[in-house]
């Protein structure tokens, strides 16, 4: 899907240096990894084959895990850890991990804690950084959100890197997403701009799944698992009702992975809605004449739709655009696809004198805040020791992935070049297809 | 609280005629009720003390259960339930009990199951009833909603009884609320009107817990377990930002023991909003000025609100009322305290340049379609099971009720005579107030 | 059941003193109970009418609740809390209520907690209690057990009051089941002999809901919630081999309460066991033909067994006794009704040729150590807000119960009188007989 | 891990005959996998390498799919599905997708189910198979166990092969473990040596995660989930009690993968035994010393243990085993890690005179009973429906994978040629050592 233009210089990883201490770990029976391991991209043996028929060197990605020798003398360091954007399962799993890795493993100094997101990265919006310990963290993977509590939207680079350094940091672990990822990356080019031994470490942190290059992130898992049960409610609520439509809107602005796995995972869906996959209302093939078929052959049905789905059709709608400028509490209103096809969906079944019950369901705020399942749990674990590793080895301006089997680094800069998205085309949309039809 | 003008004549049963066969039940080893058998209204000690001094009966509900002699010759008879309203949790269960009890008790011929509500028992609206057998029950209960499908509103009288007579049921099972039962009864007294051998057993379904003199109602336990999840959900989104404010609201149109009950099992609620008290937005003890004095203490709070809570203060606004009546998509919207609230926090923090983020959760259908706990399915199957009892026993016009560790028969017009609700002045009120101020 | 030779005495509660001292409520808009208000302990109009024909003063509960003026100047107190016994879901609620409302509304000094139980109360033992604040306790009713830990057995009078005396305490919340509401009883008449304001209250735990006078104890109800999931599994199991047998052993060591309203809360039980019905394992109607008629029948079956029923077969089988003596593991072994039946019915079935499969399940520890449902926290935390008002008010060698609506107080006395159990005559026995035969 | 003497060829897969008939899916827009192409077994870049540097083909799986010419007329053949061993979360995802999957896409005449494992596929057993609907599976999915009975042991080849003929099926599925996918492969050859068109396929289940060739089996991760939540169990008791012990025996009989991946999901384990890794109980690095250490500095432990763990360790108490022989009630006690280990600290600690307590819990039946978490069973899905796909191509002797982000078919033989064990030099048990020292 992502092409045959990637080359193996794509792959390369930033360092802020070369690695000469003794890791901490060396005492222990430890298994280091050894910069040259790598894991293939391709998995295809077509297009394995086709590289080394052009005698090109494979896209590979080097392998996460602890270096023998290590860039910083770890015990005299201070680390810190900035969570951004929206809540996702396992944030408080990678913090704890980060924080018992440094303390326990590498000895670092202090564990900073940013406040609220890159709010708190500048030192004049007055919210003090908490210093962990361990006693701090320990139970706080059995709670959902993130104990550091989180923002959105950027701040001042410069503002943020003199905190820094006032702080005396040397390594940034930043646990977001896109943007907040984009930041990272901008953080450690004014780091190398100022020429500073300051390694920032990115952990993905998307709950719609939409970063490419990692196989799944953190909290997908937990997400599907909260939004099948939801949807087992929409379906109880369809049957309860003559013609009862059960509507249920899921996370996903631009790919619905959410809503095609959950689908997946439930055998109620009938219509799944997603963001790459555009869809009319009427005509021939449009949703309110074959929701309405659905009625009249089961006398229910249920909907999923992905949030980011159908934008172009709230657009269309010139009426209800106006509306929505005269409204004085918020213009999210119409923009909100749930709510736009909850109404449209009544309006039609009204205009057609046929009835029908509508149920509309918004569970985003109670899926994200769940805690971590136990997979994901396991996940954030390895992904939080992983992040300290490569830190302390130097790395930079990178993020913890993980790919056929194994954890591995990913330059910040690839994994934000183009955003992983649902291929109508491959298995998975044919799956839902078929399971929907 | 319910006064004394209550008297023992308003708690006795109505009767189709004497119960003079033989229960089924007679050959095995049963423990019967005998119709002396009553359990006392009041348990205040001053209470009971004033009628004997009087020389007055005590109020008292006539005692559930099966009897030695029944009105009907059991295995000669169909029955049949309807369910209508909202979705409760426990309706599965109430119909399995009875069509389980129906059969396997009391040999009945047929148990019919009419579909969606009322709407279900009119002939003419074509919606074939369900004839029932035990497989078709058997783990149904393990399952939210009505396998019979609901519906709101009334069907005419004389419409409903034609049907009951033209499928010769001599037990008719309503499950539902207020609306419900008053039809219910309605259809008794037109039966009556007809001369017929026709008993009407109510059994109270709301799980709002808004029905007079039963103890609780099926489903308001499991609605309070799930709404407390629901709260905890509002409380980690309400840390994740900086100044977050979790919303939710809760099912409850006049009566707050949801919203109440919820607020006591969690402990993270700061504002509990019912339909009993009413509360203000702005000036010294409005919910604003407090809502950002917590903020400023705390950094974030939470709101649970009744459905019912504040609506005096929607229709105070004559502008947003005005927009609501030019609504094309339904009007719904601004009669929504949730929303309503939502919108106006917004706005006021707004206007206050206090940066405050707001997250409304609307969590009704998910919670209203969760299958009993195993308490309120332990309730179901008795409230069920005594519903066949007092059906074979013909007994009319009444509704199955728990009192004082007893499960209990009360006419339906005194059921309905007045909603039970929250008063202020009583201890539960005053809880919730030492658990939010 | 308990008979009428209770007589209103019975019921008086015993007080260190008169009250005199204003309640820190009394500056609220606060409810006080009056020392006059009481609950009736019969609710059946026969039992009332009895005592009233013969001019005899109703058996009845004192109410729970604060008191205008209390016996205590709160605010120079110190109080503490022991738990003791086995794990029940709900302790560590119930402390959380006490420890705040003593803080928050009769700011006592200093609330100390005891740890493991009567051991802790003794000085030599060297365990030092905790001294709470009410950011300790803040968030342990999300976890199950006890922060205190618990102990079993009793500790000298004299030493406890001894350490009460050191630590200048002046109200005592113990926290347990019949044996450890005996040893506060005592706790209570040694502080008498030495003439002490010490008030001793008891917190009725008992995860069996064996305790007289009070209608359920906390944390039954999850008990039971729990027990239903697992005799699901224990039937997805049974069904899942030809002749499949899910055996499950539950709590109750001589009322089988659990057992039996876990199999009214499942569908799936086919025979329950329990202490206070006798059975045989041969025989016409013994267990073995029976489970062998049921799998003929269905291929399948699931028996519930209290952990205290049948001990009388284990005692019949010397052979098995013998093996015991000589078992240098622990007696403990061939006691337990569950691995005896497991034992008894897989060569049972060897020696009649007949393949079947047991599948044993063993769910206590699973089961006491969840945290509370939503109904029991609730309630815990009134029975615990409630204990601090009557130590307040100087009552002791009392406990804090709940009777036809509204929270009591019980002597210890009284409640250890006779144990509570299922009396098969009464109608929860003959309903879980209609629903396993 | 697995050597380099794998080559190309192992990864062959069998083939009924070249297939030249049209899929039903040739109509839809399906997306065709060709014979061509395939997954590469190893992703480190070094053995890739060396793979190229010798001139050697890619070890590499045969890629999973539908095909667009298959090898069975479908819309005029039987299918038959069988279930063997024991339960594991998601048996009936599995078999609800072959029901649905032959069904609705190939339009096969029949799909039976034997009932109780290999035993239902012998005729004179007198097990009836069903015959399936796709209504008899719609919500089986929901259920935790298999609709279709297990059993254990291996029947004749001669007759299942006959009964196979006499029903005329054309494709076997056959869900089961190590055990049961050699007897598939033996029916496979069974069915060769007859020169029958019958294809083998089967899915790989074991709850222990320890097939090779397969990243992870279906129900394993549900498996953690649970396991985790009763070693929260066992946490929550040791901590009721001074110096207590939560031992938590779990799966695995020769694989460790659920006591490693539960102790990584939960972060209260202290000792994690498995049987890849020997352990002692007494000496210097003994268990009951480094228990007795660990109590003394925390008063609390939990221990897990996977079933196969320790087994030499038994076999040295002689004493222990003679009386294990005498048992009349099977010998499998004393085989029982989990009661050997409790057994013995219990011993331990009071030949030492140090008061502990052990709470031991064998959760096993509850966890492997439970339905499929949404992972689980999203995967289940694909594997049933890609089982369908090899089928009808008239592929046999293989089963279904999945690997690198592809689903795969691997040859039974592959498969069973050795088992998946823990790697102690690995990075798995390196984490969880690090997590529990």
């Amino acid at each position: 899907m992502l092409g045959t233009k990637l080359s193996a210089g794509d792959f390369s990883i930033s360092n802020l240096g070369k690695p000469e201490k003794n890791s901490p770990l060396i005492k222990e029976k430890e298994l280091f990894v050894k910069e040259t391991q790598k894991i293939t991209y391709y998995a295809d043996i077509e297009e394995i084959s086709s590289f080394i028929k052009q005698g090109k060197d494979l896209p590979c990605f080097e392998m996460a895990g602890p270096r023998k020798k290590i860039f910083f003398a770890s015990e005299k360091i201070n680390c810190a850890i900035v969570t951004c954007g929206g809540l996702c399962p396992g944030i408080n799993d990678v913090i704890r991990a980060i924080v018992y890795e440094s303390y326990s493993r590498y000895k670092v100094k202090k564990v900073y804690g940013f406040r609220y997101g890159y709010q708190g990265m500048v030192e004049k919006n007055h919210i003090k950084p908490i210093v962990f310990n361990t006693d701090m963290v320990n139970e706080i993977h059995e709670k959902g959100g993130t104990m550091l509590g989180s923002s959105r939207g950027s701040q001042s680079k410069e503002d943020m890197v003199d905190y820094l350094q006032e702080l005396k940091i040397s390594v940034l672990f930043a646990v977001g997403g896109d943007g907040t990822l984009r930041g990272a990356s901008d953080i450690a080019a004014k780091i190398k701009e100022r020429n500073l031994d300051i390694s920032v470490i990115g952990i993905p942190k998307t709950i719609d799944n939409d970063i490419s290059y990692i196989e799944q992130t953190f909290g997908f898992e937990t997400a599907v698992e909260e939004a099948r049960a939801v949807i087992k409610s929409a379906h109880i609520e369809s049957k309860g009702a003559e013609n009862g439509v059960g509507l249920v809107k899921l996370m996903g602005r631009d790919s619905g992975f959410i809503a095609a796995q959950a689908t997946l995972a439930n055998a109620d869906v009938n219509f799944c809605l997603i963001p790459e996959v555009p869809f009319t209302l009427k005509g021939k093939n449009g949703l309110f004449p074959l929701l309405k078929k659905r009625l009249i052959k089961r006398k229910h049905a249920v909907i999923v739709v992905a949030e980011g789905a159908g934008q172009d059709l709230i657009e269309k709608e010139p009426e209800l655009i106006k509306e929505r400028t005269t409204d004085a509490s918020g213009n999210i209103l119409y923009k909100d696809i749930g709510v736009f096809l909850k109404n449209k969906i009544t309006l039609y079944f009204k205009d057609n004198g046929f009835p029908a019950t509508i149920k509309y369901i918004d569970p985003s705020y109670i899926i994200r805040s769940k805690p971590a399942n136990a997979n994901d749990s396991v996940f954030c674990l390895q992904i939080g020791q992983n992040a300290v590793h490569a830190g302390m080895a130097g790395k930079t301006d990178m993020l913890i992935s993980y790919w056929n089997h194994n954890y591995t680094h990913v330059p910040i800069k690839l994994a934000t070049s183009r955003r992983k998205m649902i291929n109508p085309e491959e298995r998975l949309w044919k799956t839902v297809l078929s399971m929907t039809d």
